[in-house]
């Protein structure tokens, strides 16, 4: 058997009201996802005026960056055009997201869990989600 | 057009608490999901401990209570067999849940929302929707 | 954050082979799948004679298991007709299985993982899959 | 009626070990799956460190080329913008993967299964295949 270190219900709230202050100063409301490093939902908040659409996608950004330990805007470039990943996009049922604003959240080396943004443009979203794992990173 | 009420992130976190308090309170970690009256996703938080099988299921709570306005509960009831609404359980793709722990936010003679909680027995989810539920109508 | 204890690929090995061993000897080949303890899965494999369909539901039979930390006989007598949580069978798109043949794997008191078994009766899927607890938890 | 031949479990077996060796070689930790040649799934693993996002791509990546006795780099090229395979990619549920990693095992000149790698780069994912479909082979 193997020990794996992972978030828990804590550091997602440093994660989502660190990404929360970032919305609030662009003026842009997002959703706002948090998985575990297997992937699986921890914590969610759409704030007062996030996009319906949003919901799945910043969940399942949040799922590609900590089950791939990868952003998900290095997916979006390895998946353009002529790129060797194109088309990796529909994977998982469409899960498999591609446009930025998915993160990793690493600590000591390895992948711990993930948060999701979206409702902004993809730069906005990660802009976001960056304060969200700068603030979490702060505490450690 | 008509003027709908709903509730907002800062109702969701009165009941996402009310409810975490009493899950605490008999010791069972739970999934907790709140939506909106239109069924989508607000808020959502495992406790540590709950079950990752359960956080679709307290999503899905959440959904068939506030998009019905009625209980999951009572959809058990109505969907024994020889009942009227024997096997409305698999409508949806399977998100129509009819087992107890969602319940519909109502306020003003309205539905404003759901919650969904799953990860102990039936009773045990519904009474912790219960707990969430008087939380929130205390600040009404 | 938290550590949690998880099955690693020699785990598997050892589920899989014990639970092998047992379909062998009973005569009735199976689908096995082994999850780790946030139901994703870890390995699987198909006897020669294994059940097509079968495929499917042993994944899910472990992925109820060990996210539920449940056995699958339990939601099964669970969900009978006049039991509370008749119609969960087909929550989570219908993962959720409440068939007879999905186990938790435990070790120190936590669920580390799952096994799920298909391919023959529930009753058999059932020893089968305690077989390959069996193997598994020798080596503890 | 006819006859097909297809892969048993022990040809499954040289096909994950061939594919493990080079993994374990290029120091990057794989999903890999094995289907028959009905596309149905006969083995899988996930080596300590596979992506949990792999695990449904890799299958499909094996579901793909044998279903379709072709390579699913030669879907990638022909999925390219302008190329008129262009957007089969979110085919079958997303399931028609277009990236490499997937490759048709073939047999006197017939497809008998599949082999799907995934969790490097598209052309490790490929190596990696490459390389179960060698140790197969030389025991023809």
């Amino acid at each position: 058997m193997i020990q794996v270190t992972r978030l828990d219900l804590a550091d997602a709230r440093l994660l989502l009201d660190g990404a929360k202050a970032k919305a609030t100063e662009i003026g842009v409301p997002m959703c706002i996802a948090i998985t575990d490093e297997g992937g699986n939902l921890l914590a969610f908040e759409r704030m007062e005026g996030g996009k319906v659409t949003s919901i799945t996608i910043a969940i399942d950004k949040s799922f590609t960056a900590s089950g791939a330990k990868k952003a998900t805007h290095e997916y979006g470039a390895a998946a353009q055009p002529g790129a060797p990943a194109h088309g990796i996009g529909s994977a998982i049922g469409g899960r498999l997201m591609v446009v930025a604003g998915g993160l990793p959240v690493m600590a000591g080396g390895e992948c711990v869990g993930g948060i999701g943004v979206s409702s902004g443009t993809p730069g906005q979203d990660r802009e976001v989600a960056e304060a969200g794992l700068a603030a979490f990173e702060a505490t450690l």
